[in-house]
């Protein structure tokens, strides 16, 4: 990257680097419009802690929940939590 | 959110829940493509463990960054690292 190259492998770089930046302004974006969408749902009446529990079980498999439903339930057996 | 309120809380409930899973796969895709980028800038000889440094200063006010540099070179000539 010495300027003899005529600058091409350090605007190469310069280019990789500003469209992560470009790239991360997206993601931080979207975030910001997840928050919105929780701050919707509590103005609502819903519990945001419970929504995001929600999208995590959606993502398991039905079987994949079940399991982890029965496990559960067995170690709160086993701890007294019933 | 009884079957008898003619499933408007429901349906409200299941459409900020849809919101919030369009918007998770969208910004997991963003980061997919931010992995790419720097996927790329390996393939082009870059260090990828240095670029994401590089996205982490600039995003520094100069000043912040100088005295983050002043302050690690104290600590390392502290420790004998020079």
């Amino acid at each position: 990257m010495a300027p003899e190259n005529g600058g091409s492998a350090d605007d190469r770089l310069r280019l990789l680097i500003e469209r992560i930046e470009r790239l991360e302004e997206e993601k931080k974006g979207i975030g910001d419009d997840i928050k919105d969408v929780y701050s919707e749902g509590k103005s609502a009446g819903y519990d945001a802690k419970i929504m995001k529990m929600i999208i995590g079980l959606r993502k398991m498999k039905p079987h994949d929940r079940q399991e982890m439903d029965a496990i559960l339930e067995l170690y709160k057996s086993a701890l007294g939590m019933d």
